[in-house]
């Protein structure tokens, strides 16, 4: 559309039926997002198969329902992350086809026209430390689902054990891009890093007391690994290690 | 070797030498690295196309100048990082054949067996705020094509002028992975994590005064992005996004 | 009246009705507000248009109304900030007359003899990273309304989608003072300064999670700007910007 | 020139000598800065009056000179902040013409185009809190100087003796914007603030020891100031606040 | 009665009933806290005329009711700081007799034999800088009355309107000690060490928001305080400041 | 079981009903989890006599009690820790034979195998600095009975008044392993580790206001304490040093 | 001189050579330092009996000698602190008569003038942790005795070995003022609070390493203290703690 | 001796050459040390078989002479840790004897009285992650070689090649006390704890760069270690970390 304002424009000055100086000041009016521009934006909704993820910590349970509305009506795809219990309940009671996962504090809808990915080769394996990283773990893996990539989830298998991770040691070779989960004293995308060849993301999560300082013990920790290879995101950034996940796995077409 | 140090043991059980008890004991002190597990280790060195990248930060120009030696002697590529002056004229007047970078504080030589990965398809590309930053690009470059890949920088493109950055856009846009370089406020990969839809390594500097704490805001902003598909490395840290981009890329096989 | 208080003493001196010597000593008797240097105080209750703004935080609804029915009884322009539901809804079921900003915690009424400003020029635009980052907005917005100059508000317009800000540049290249207000990385202040030539003041938000510290890498972002012409007020600090661009405003008379 | 390669476009297009898909093919391909938004950065030069400040802090003197060399042979305007006493000495030795200040760190030399703003209405006044944070007020002074504008400054009366800021007050009062700067507590912001009606630009200084954390507590004090009307810039940053003091005063035109 | 315990060892070893080596073994026996040793703890009760402090932080209302329950029956001074309205209230349901300071968060019952210290010759004056010190102020205030001593409070008195602290110049010239309570930027000892010769105590407060890091800006400026003769105790310590404060007014008898 | 499948595999070998080639494979694909390697787990499940200990902080009350009717099923010895009153309370009103401590925030069944560690010398003596320090004690106390080792705790002896301390000095001296619980300055394990020679487990705790930090100061006071011998764990981790301990002593056997 | 300007003025309007107006126009422009208020100043003078003291820290050697010399020729109480070897070898070698504590990094002479205060009636003592705090117990020391007031040092009674602090019991007891000055943990000034009546100043030092954040942990630690009668100055400020024990000291008079 | 002088004073009592009230009063006269309690240094010294050791950071080369000096005249056992390279090659020349290590930065002679723990059973196991951290390895080592006790060293088994410390597995299980070192991420000691059963003192080393935070983020990781059995020294302690390994091993008597 805004590619045809663009084009019905140069066809007026084609026609003569503008001049130059008018074009010239019609071109520079038009609004930057109005050019080719603005497709990075589409062209990351294309990408993600979904218009709008819904982050919900901080907004009422009133403002949740309104937009899930909206976005139900245009039948597209709803995904939402950090909702609280009312709030899950809310949309629990009002819409039957609405998933929910309390674990991962998450909802969603597929939309009609929503479909796995099918030339993504690799698949994203989500390992995590121990069981209270597991709202973090599965708002990685439902972020990655709703994305359209395959992911598997190995939980618990944090470095104080360190035997336990070495038992799902063929899963880990076998991924394209890890996400490693941890809290407390954030070691264990380290140890993976040492291990396998792929990217890792680091996530660092909140889990811990006293001098954990909320999570920034385990973040400083992984950006300070001695293992190549791993990147790092936000404490208990969950849906930010998957869309980074996705975007690396997308290489692998 | 090891491989068969496990073969001779089983054979020797094969052909009835030892009894069941005998192997089951002599397995067990066989230290693990003896095992397949060590192939990881085996594995990295062939990854990455060399046997060790000399960290030169706190050695002494004698012990470079001890590694180098012996690198050389076996015909192994040499890639050293974080090498002061000193250390970068000693190498010199010794080795005719190192080449040296000293705005990356980087030295390097190939041996004969090194050649660039061949099955890559996608292009590394690093952009950076300031000129400043240039130790760190330059420690990133170098490290992206010692390990094989292909790679150009793009630097001064800081949102303070955001326009010189949109004289890059097609470039940008071309990137298989993005590694993004900013000290001060660090907002140059939010900023390039919205315009195109590649991984991106955000890489913070030190590079600013006052109330910078040494490169931690910087830092810190990367992770607390609002653009997704950002993931961040240690302050400084060329070599380890050199690193982690090439895991990423090799996806793109 | 303080400064009748000086003549009348001055009189009595003239008069010889006192002696010198007791003039000095009832001079250095009479408290400094009492002087000249007391207009400071007067000085800025003319120039803001109110005697006194409530920050609420911290005080009970029951502090808050007596505040209110004093200044209603005296007619004066009421203004307050920080007030949590509680106190808006007390508020509005006592005083018909109070108008009230839920998004911005605000309550006002303006007295009668209330006026815009009317011999500035220039216009305030404040510009938003997200909308998470309304009720600062609102907060900034309401309180240069009040103080009596003209505002507009641009909200939503983060680094994360550049081209959303570019949609908007002409109306920030008219801005007299520009406030831009951004949580997360803080990154929008640094774009807007290289945008424009006006004079601009950054307001960290509070808003976002994990390593953000509170909003605490917002402001050091914002102090670590490598754009010039930007200042910076406390995290979250609405009512302050609002201050301080109305400061810089009035030089445009 | 660059309007003129659209105009050029638009003619071709306009006399049909191209068609309607190749103008809109070669209109995405003109670079932005190649279009009116680079004005941005053109504006600026025209603004400021010098076509670039050197920061030269982490730039060797061989650098410097460098960069002197070629604005001089090109009659620009020389200004530079953050130089050592290695880098003055040998711009005093090498040009005659250019000015220096050991205390400021800076050294100047204005083009044969210099002039000072003539439209101008407003002084700014730089008061600060002792004698150690001479080097910082200088650099604003200078600053200030260089860019066109009427600025004195009043040293060395901090809140532990505070009738020195008081034998001031008429000076202070007369501010078209003041800059104040202090080190330790950093609180004769504050103080200044609660006395005059015009905008304040708070600076910071890293002046103390034990827990002023270099300049942090100065900083955090400001920012957390009980005055209005106050904005803060970084650490020892006497240039950045010229700049925004300038970007302020410009608008009493 | 300790010190008789050892007397009447030595008079058995004077008496020859025990020997050398009986003495020598009893003496390393009896705990210090017999000795000489135990009477500074008695000291202290005798000094400050009340036997314990009860600091109700973290204390359930049943264990306070019960230390007040016990103090009562035994006709001590009862003082207790910290309480919640919870407590408070329970207190006084139970107790006629004590009495109560909702804002101070304190409650007290002087026993018959509490008087006021009568050697005492000087008054210790606290000031603070705004309405929301108040609960700080009256916790020192009731401090220093329970034990004793002669004080009186001067409020909100900040630095952003320094003419208010100069309408009370003469009171604060003649106080003894001064404790000077300021929340946000805490510059007010600053202000008061440079007028006054008497020793300053500083108490930072909690007050402010944002970048105020829960009152350690305010207690960071008044330790860098460019005046000499302040001295500083922890965050919202009335009780501590008022103890201290005791302490030095207890020289001037 | 483990070591069967290995006895069983070695055993087809041996019987030459698989070839080496197979052995091989299936060695490989083996976890090492099933290896001897994982005795390590079994191992200190034996050591510490009970199957698991329940971390009860961020479980729901019903988790708790799930957990807690698996392991009574089974005859198992149960502890809990961090256990808040609603999860005590369903407890209490489950299991008539669970024993709590509210004090201690722990609830623990001892199972008919339980017996204390007969071979064991030392006793383990926990001292603290306050009142307020109980519940760390009580969790340090029961977790140290749980495993089975004597233990004594002597509260309230802190520094402010030391000869509370010297009081206990005999007891002290005859400790094994001291473990030595403080808030607020945590200074209490600096004297106590020149007192005695046995090892010293500092444990900080959250007990205080204001600049404490949450416990950050005792903690990093313990870490720069000038005496030797002591070693420290995280804030108000009673049972971390517990574990700690029981290691220690078990080497006086 | 000042007040004379006064009285001039008033004996104008008291003899009608002037009128009223005429009286309080000048009256208003009178610096408020010709009024009595700075007398504050020069009673600061005289009660410190020396005109300046010169914190060198900071300065150019060359500085110091300007002053020195300055103040010499005028015959004034000289006296420095901070000052590094260089200064204080220059200050050797020009002025036979000013004496020098290396340790203490400090220089002095005293006026002819100079003589210790006659009517104060306490002692100041000053104990320290360890050997390496002598700089600080030196420079406080010193100043002390420059200000006129009698002063004792005992070093060495650190926490660590408890026992060598009691050996000076008696001494500590009879102080009028305690000055503690402690690195690494800092928490004698807590013991010693415990042990004796009298107002304790505490002086952090930054003795120590690691984890000791330059003092920063020696300082938080004082301020948590669990003693009463204990307040804290900047760390390794003996100049600031001796200021204010001359405060205290002074109401023994 | 000290212990005759209270035999002698109480022989005079019982032969009754004084009365009882001249023995109390010379009993609370002999200073605390002279009794008992000095018993505590004196054993200090006997158990870890060297009178003093020198901790030389801060010292001049001057100073550690001296006490050099001293010690070897009296054939005492010398150590010396944290020594520079200059007091190293200033030791070596003036004394023969003395031995020395570079990498440790520590110096020692064993008198002749010096021999090994005869009856210590356990053997002290130090592990290192990396090679840079080998001072404080050493530092470690050569502690507990002089306090006599047995130890062995393993470096370099870091866990982002965590095959490196299987290879090390059955040597860590024989250690009495494990000494484990790690810097930038501090995460070995959390793996070591989960393989073995004796107590782990983790010693963070300042390895590392950037967010690292020199070794703060090391300490903070080890103090948050998920794993049980674990206590901490201060950052590069390697002489701490002997000490308390030293006290450990002593129960295994």
């Amino acid at each position: 559309m805004e590619r045809q304002a663009l084009i019905d424009l140069l066809e007026l000055l084609y026609s003569q039926k503008i001049d130059v100086d008018q074009a010239a000041e019609q071109l520079r009016n038009i609004p930057f997002h109005d050019l080719d521009f603005a497709k990075v934006d589409h062209h990351r909704s294309l990408r993600v198969g979904h218009p709008e993820v819904i982050f919900c910590q901080g907004k009422s349970t009133w403002q949740i329902l309104e937009i899930v509305r909206h976005q139900i009506s245009a039948d597209e795809t709803v995904f939402g992350t950090r909702a609280d219990k009312q709030a899950l309940d809310a949309l629990k009671s009002e819409f039957r086809e609405i998933e929910i996962s309390e674990t991962g504090r998450c909802f969603w809808r597929k939309s009609k026209n929503w479909k796995p990915k099918q030339d993504v080769k690799g698949q994203i394996v989500i390992a995590s430390g121990g069981t209270s990283d597991a709202p973090v773990v599965e708002e990685a893996r439902l972020s990655v689902e709703i994305l359209g990539h395959p992911c598997i989830a190995i939980q618990d298998v944090g470095v104080a054990g360190i035997h336990r991770l070495f038992a799902h040691y063929s899963q880990l070779q076998k991924a394209s891009v890890a996400i490693v989960v941890a809290g407390m004293e954030g070691a264990l995308p380290s140890v993976v890093s040492g291990l396998i060849s792929s990217p890792i993301i680091g996530v660092p999560t909140s889990i811990g007391y006293g001098a954990n300082l909320n999570g920034m013990v385990a973040l400083l920790a992984m950006l300070n690994s001695c293992a190549s290879g791993l990147t790092v995101v936000n404490i208990d950034n969950g849906f930010g290690a998957a869309c980074a996940a996705v975007r690396m796995n997308s290489l692998s077409v």
